[in-house]
């Protein structure tokens, strides 16, 4: 099985991911994308951006600034409640988050679990210091929220937002006034958060620095039910995991999203639309089937502002982890951000003369970082082909960092020329990459490992007939084919035609 | 001539730019970018990034964290320097910066001036608070950048970044070992900074949190003038003011890129190959040529790590501003990370066998929202047409947040149907806008207002002979095209085809 180690030392070594500052050692829950990753990541948002908001007309976008009033974060709960649980290690000083400690020392479950739970656990299993078998002191909380401040006085503060959603929240009312959107519509967003993480781990997995795709979609409480669209997602089939299932120890079943209505697992359609066309989404992007399962969360784990939560799972070397989650949060944030600000945040329905606060009936909410790790991944193939080693990263094309690659055969006879004058021609459609060192061989190799997905050979029938040789990583099929019908057969190819 | 306040009040009615946190006030120096303004974003985002990386074989892109060690900031001296100068009124305790209040009571220069000849200067004229004229205390250093503890045990500390071209620095050894680029090559990146702005002022000229379009552009030493891409900008003409003119008074004068290299104003032909590469990018996209300038910065501001820079300037009602600086970088920043964190950052060339530490050649920095602002401010027109005001943003059809709309006539008589499937077929390529209510020339004004470039109109013909009428939003033309040429039309037309 490939490793997260496996991963993240690949993705240093074709330039992907670096840890952020490495030249001073690095900087704990923080990697920078290099050269290839940068180009996968811009892949990632663009189809998502693309899906979510080009795809949906009654969907928007908006991108707000991280740091904002402090007092968002009084209305939303998270400076009271954006809490993880510390412990020290009162002879080592190490810290330690308290849930995962009992997690990985006693293999039992704390989700839902706070101070006063997770302290009586340690005191009662005697629970020690895992580096030096100390005694651990008393559980607290931690704030996972940065702080800075802001302006000369150095007496204002902010913080760094810890979820996009928010941005979406206190924007919603701006949004209202200045676009024609009716209910039901939403609002997506792209862009960093922060989270203080006592201890980030599995390489992007859990990072301090982040970023957030978010699309809060608000529906008339009434209305939950009324989603045209249901049909357009209703045969997704899904491997799933309800709340009741994990309360009586059951085991994942297939289903369809559809059926999940039915039977009322998923209890509003506007909740299971968004919930098929995000898992649907993973699919289409390549991830393989039995790595994706839907877990609904259960009550003790909801979080304070959700009524119902279903993630997006992906099976990790550690575990079935979630990968995106989609809540249904009610009308607890916009209510809240009225109470606390004073305004009226109510949408004003023209025909009945009705105001209502509507529900977010879904917000799907997707870590672009979380997502990368997890295509890269799912990608990642070691194979033995002709008795060597193979490295391909057989990523969709449409998140490949390069399309195609052109080589010519030789650096003569015209080659190279007639190579640069193709290569000239696709640059403009394709991000493309030219190699002309090396053998032939080597530079499929080299391709295949940065997950290139067509090849262009130029040799010496090129000459003669201007034909060329594309060549399918996949499959690792060759056809010849004429020069002057590339451009298309690869926009065709890169939209899913098989060669 | 339209305001940065008339701007401003555009960008809030029409969804394109809301002050970030308005319910809750308002937060100096933070916006949000509403529906209509995030596209447009994206599109200078993507303009920059395809001009930048795709189109220079030797650009690769980066995408690094804004929190990284704060041994980065130590290295490239903006602990010590990257301070702003603080003077406080004694009477009613509010805080200026000093150099903005000298120059705006005084009406005299301040660039390059630090704490002891601003203090001079405020004793000596006896400038006083322009709020309350009480008296000034002493002008103290104040430090930029924004700070915020890292990790749970509340002693490590970090900066968010003031700059992103650091990140690239950081980065450049990662770069170098793992991908194949050679010198002379660059490394762009795209992404948020932050500075603790004493002042914000003027919408999104000057914010606490902003975004950068960075490119380090790396070159031998010695080869500085080795550029075989410097005739492709050599006709660029530009309006230039040199830093010897400015010392003798002079005036700014009408030039050319290869004029300014052959008179030797600009110093190497790399540096005005990016110089004459980005001017010619305002251009492109539509930024009126008599609002453009180039100036190069006089001895006394240049920052402690450039040898020349050259701004180009946009001619703001404040003044001529920099847009965007084009600074020559030299070896600074690569000597002092490499003294600093005691790693070899040099290059390695095998074929001389020869480690040297690279220049910077050219490092342009744009700012996204400078940009912003400045394309909106240059393509915002209100007209008359018949008797009638018309607020028309005419912005190149690249950067306009929606390409085309699409209107049915009536919602009858199949129109409606038609027009949908119009749109269905369209949106897929392009980022569209379907309207269906009002006149049809309230529907017009609607999309000029927001520089939607063209527009569809079904009518009563088009059920007959399947023919649309598709109209310009600056010349007003309209012509009647068939349904079935639209696609390739509007391709061409967004691409900069006249209809």
């Amino acid at each position: 099985m490939v490793t997260i180690n496996d991963i993240m030392s690949y993705c240093k070594r074709k330039g992907l991911v670096f840890p952020s500052s490495e030249i001073y050692n690095g900087f704990a829950g923080f990697y920078d994308y290099g050269p290839v990753g940068v180009e996968i990541v811009n892949n990632i948002k663009n189809e998502w951006w693309s899906s979510t908001v080009r795809n949906n007309e009654n969907v928007v976008g908006i991108n707000g600034t991280i740091i904002g009033n402090p007092k968002i974060w009084e209305a939303s709960g998270h400076v009271a409640n954006f809490v993880d649980y510390l412990v020290e290690c009162k002879k080592c000083k190490q810290k330690f988050r308290a849930d995962h400690l009992i997690e990985e020392t006693l293999k039992i479950p704390t989700e839902g679990m706070k101070t006063k739970e997770l302290n009586d656990i340690i005191k009662k299993e005697k629970v020690k210091c895992p580096s030096c078998k100390g005694e651990l002191g008393s559980v607290t909380e931690f704030n996972l929220m940065f702080k800075t401040n802001v302006g000369p006085s150095g007496q204002e503060f902010a913080y760094l937002r810890p979820e996009t959603a928010q941005t979406i929240f206190v924007d919603f009312k701006s949004v209202l006034d200045t676009t024609r959107q009716k209910l039901p519509f939403g609002i997506a967003q792209i862009g960093k958060a922060f989270r203080n993480e006592i201890s980030p781990r599995n390489f992007l997995f859990r990072l301090r620095e982040f970023e957030q795709m978010e699309m809060e979609f608000f529906v008339h409480p009434d209305k939950k039910n009324e989603c045209e669209k249901f049909d357009s997602v209703k045969e997704v089939k899904v491997n799933a995991l309800t709340a009741a299932d994990q309360e009586k120890a059951g085991k994942m079943i297939i289903s369809t999203i559809g059926e999940l209505v039915k039977n009322k697992t998923i209890k509003s359609k506007w909740h299971a639309f968004w919930i098929g066309y995000r898992y649907k989404w993973f699919l289409d992007l390549g991830i393989k089937p039995h790595n994706l399962r839907l877990r609904q969360h259960v009550k003790t784990e909801l979080s304070h502002y959700a009524a119902d939560t279903w993630d997006v799972e992906y099976n990790y070397e550690f575990g079935w982890k979630e990968l995106e989650g989609i809540a249904d949060r009610t009308d607890f944030d916009l209510k809240q951000h009225a109470k606390v600000s004073g305004q009226d945040i109510s949408y004003f329905n023209e025909e009945t003369k009705e105001r209502v606060i509507p529900h977010v009936a879904a917000e799907p909410s997707l870590g672009v970082d979380r997502a990368f790790l997890t295509f890269v991944l799912d990608a990642y193939h070691e194979e033995e082909v002709k008795g060597e080693k193979r490295i391909v990263l057989k990523l969709n094309p449409k998140l490949a960092p390069f399309k195609v690659a052109i080589f010519p055969l030789v650096n003569k006879e015209g080659m190279d020329k007639k190579a640069k004058e193709i290569h000239e021609t696709l640059k403009n459609k394709f991000v493309t990459c030219y190699d002309d060192s090396g053998s032939i061989g080597r530079r499929y190799r080299r391709m295949d490992e940065v997950g290139t997905p067509f090849c262009i050979t130029i040799d010496g029938q090129t000459m003669e007939d201007n034909t060329v040789t594309l060549r399918d990583r996949d499959s690792l099929k060759q056809v010849r084919i004429k020069i002057k019908e590339l451009q298309e057969k690869i926009s065709k190819l890169v939209d899913g035609e098989k060669l």
